[in-house]
């Protein structure tokens, strides 16, 4: 996809409706990639982000070792990539093999951006204190890719056991609220 | 609504998707109302949630000083609602009465539930180690309840400055992700 830098402003935005991401890292030389959708904003600017990665996830130690990940925002029409990394483990799977993902070489961090996604978001881990009570880690964003060309991404949102809500219309309210 | 007790077990599919929250607290007999959409899931079971209520926010304090509140989950039909709390402060307006929302006492908190959303759980904040440096809550839901004949929940999905995503239609995937 061809993409344009986005303001880190904006960010916000795409995590507050509550997307599926698919989390990258990468150690050692070798990427891997989650499904994640425990997430949410905390901070507006810079875009910090709270989010949950199981100790039980290959992804964990990468994280926690490195420091450093890409949250990769996926719409339905790859809704197979997403269930597939979230059905095996990348400790035995390169899931970028098995599930046909395009890696693309991050601006700022190890981890690779997922070409498929219409937005991605370079990330460093920036607090870790409830990391060993809750596997939750705070990232800050430190670069934004957009696709400008998906105006309505139709983002999935997870609710358990196979079903996942489609994004639907946007509409306009006459909210205040940044 | 005619609600029924829902199992905690299956909290975190009505959260996980992203939903605007209202979000009721109760202190010295004065209930106030509060949109908010920073929210994740952070454990299943008992299912824990980690929310951001800003320090600029009449509902901070309450929530500080009685660790008790109440998540609420509007439709699309209670829009005005939704936006209206949003826009003005507690501070000087009652909502309940500006906005026409009805409280309903809450089986095991101060803070009431409001009758028109279709879900309300109750908590109790259980960590506040990051509130000082992030404003950041985890808190606990002690019980839940739903409205069972509302099964396609048209929820609303916030993009910033008025733009908010509806929840469009579900679809079942492979996927073996509870």
């Amino acid at each position: 996809m061809a993409k344009r830098s986005y303001p880190l402003s904006r960010v916000y935005g795409l995590l507050e409706p509550g997307p599926v991401l698919l989390l990258t890292t990468s150690r050692r030389g070798k990427a891997n990639v989650m499904t994640m959708s425990w997430h949410t904003m905390i901070d507006f600017e810079p875009p910090l982000v709270g989010c949950v990665v199981s100790g039980n996830d290959f992804s964990f130690a990468a994280l926690k070792a490195t420091r450093q990940c890409v949250l990769n925002i996926p719409t339905v029409e790859w809704s197979a990539m997403v269930v597939g990394c979230g059905n095996v483990t990348g400790r035995s799977v390169d899931k970028f093999k098995k599930f046909g993902i395009t890696p693309v070489p991050a601006a700022l961090v190890e981890a690779p951006l997922i070409d498929e996604c219409y937005a991605n978001l370079e990330c460093r881990v920036v607090d870790t204190r409830l990391v060993n009570r809750y596997n939750f880690f705070v990232l800050e964003v430190v670069k934004a890719h957009l696709d400008p060309a998906c105006k309505q991404p139709r983002t999935l949102h997870h609710q358990g056991w196979g079903n996942f809500m489609v994004a639907g219309e946007t509409i306009k309210l006459p909210s205040r609220m940044r």
